[in-house]
């Protein structure tokens, strides 16, 4: 070790130390990681100061770029796969998987009945969701809320176009039927490219990543007891199943949406032949009492 | 290796690869170990979704905390010395030791005529500061640029109260004479608490830190085929020199300030007696002509 490995060694020690008082272990526990973390990378890559200034700059343009309906934070955690690898190291195995909450989910969904569409606009392929929500067992979670949000048929969410989609468009919160089951109405959504005129989009540029998601519908399923589940609905013909600029695909969360060309089915459903039918059902696991549900 | 570790490792390999294609080498490099970093902290710290999502916030509001008078991305970096490690990892053995840029180095500073006063307020100590600034073989760097920025003796800059301090109150830019020394007036800056009414503030209270500096003037020396050195003079009798905030003090750094009561001398220099004064040389190294001036 030369000295200045040494200064830097000692410099590391002091920060680490420097958070020894925190009131909570907790806390102590992550900052003490982050600094060593941050520290690790700083000497391993011997970042220059003009390298720094870019970083510092990157972290400030992310978080000046969000407002009421953009998370460039979540974005760029996202592109990164750390919201993905949250999710993974807090995986549920004998439940449904979940994946990334995403930037968009920053309105309430509008509440809606059972059956009801959530596409405000007919433009789209028609589409029908149907599903149930399980616990481990197996049995019904009567009343769980279902929370969903998707971007249209040409990869806008509603947020993103106020000027040509209604507030609430593709957005819905149902509440599941005695026998724990849900239904509605909306469009095929489609892939998009996750917004690139921000920071994140040059990080992109830089990598020569391309920004595209394959088509999703997001779901959030809740209810007293369970863990909350934030999870996808992936279309299986989708492009970029192999390639999400946010790395949240997961094989048991690519679901068929069944082309169905049968006019008695369509009725039945409140939509027009041909349409899409995509079922999927949801595992919830008991809520740990220790942590509380999130 | 449990099936959800696999998971995680496969997912890390999965965003690294996503770099392979970065249009330069060193973006793809730091890219990379960013993630592996990044990764490896949520993978040990086993982070909650919760926890993910408030340190999402806490980024979040430190970028739009951020304003043309204040860089809480800097002030973040300072506090968790990475600031530090920058400067440690890109030190100089042969020349004057480098510190942080602070995040109050956000105007030009007006230019001055060696000899003038930067203080405009006239109610603090009186103090002089002397120095010299040499290549690495002693030599005088004639013309050699000395931008200084400090805090009244009250513990604020001038961008802190534009409407107490004049605008460049506690700042100058001055050239070196031919025998390559700098000279200016002040008062005696006072140590003072990093702002603590935003994110970091938050962080440090968490951690039950003190947010104190102990007095410094910052200092930047650039010239022609010399490396640009961003240091600080701390004041030898500060209280905080072993507690800094931001990690910042060597002990090369600290000057003392010495009192001096001779009105001759006063009178030279052209304050009054009682005064404090500091000497303090700067000593550059050359340019590396590989990587160019910062």
């Amino acid at each position: 070790m030369d000295s200045d490995e040494q200064a830097a060694s000692a410099l590391t020690e002091a920060v680490v130390a420097s958070f020894a008082g925190a009131a909570d272990a907790r806390t102590r526990e992550v900052l003490e990681a982050v600094v060593r973390h941050a520290h690790a990378l700083v000497r391993e890559l011997r970042l220059t100061r003009e390298e720094w200034r870019q970083a510092v700059d990157h972290l400030t343009a992310v978080g000046q770029a969000c407002d009421d309906t953009r998370q460039e934070c979540v974005l760029l955690s996202d592109v990164l796969g750390i919201s993905s690898l949250v999710e993974a190291v807090n995986g549920e195995p004998e439940g449904t998987a979940g994946t990334v909450l995403g930037p968009f989910h920053l309105t309430d969904s509008p509440v809606r009945a059972l059956g009801d569409s959530i596409d405000l606009v007919g433009t789209g392929t028609p589409c029908v969701v149907t599903g149930r929500v399980t616990g481990p067992d197996g049995a019904p979670v009567s009343g769980a809320s279902v929370d969903v949000w998707q971007c249209d048929e040409h990869g806008f969410y509603d947020v993103q176009q106020p000027e040509v989609q209604p507030t609430g468009n593709g957005r819905g919160l149902f509440t599941a039927d005695a026998e724990g089951r849900f239904r509605f109405r909306t469009v095929v959504p489609s892939p998009y490219p996750i917004p690139t005129d921000g920071p994140v989009g040059r990080l992109l540029n830089a990598s020569r990543r391309h920004p595209y998601r394959p088509a999703h519908i997001h779901l959030i399923a809740a209810a007293p007891g369970f863990r909350t589940l934030t999870t996808h609905l992936f279309v299986a013909d989708s492009p970029y199943l192999d390639s999400d600029a946010v790395f949240a695909v997961k094989p048991a969360l690519v679901v068929d949406f069944a082309e169905i060309d049968d006019p008695e089915q369509a009725a039945r459903h409140g939509v027009t032949a041909p349409f899409r039918h995509a079922d999927f059902d949801v595992r919830l696991v008991l809520d740990d009492p220790g942590e509380g549900s999130e």
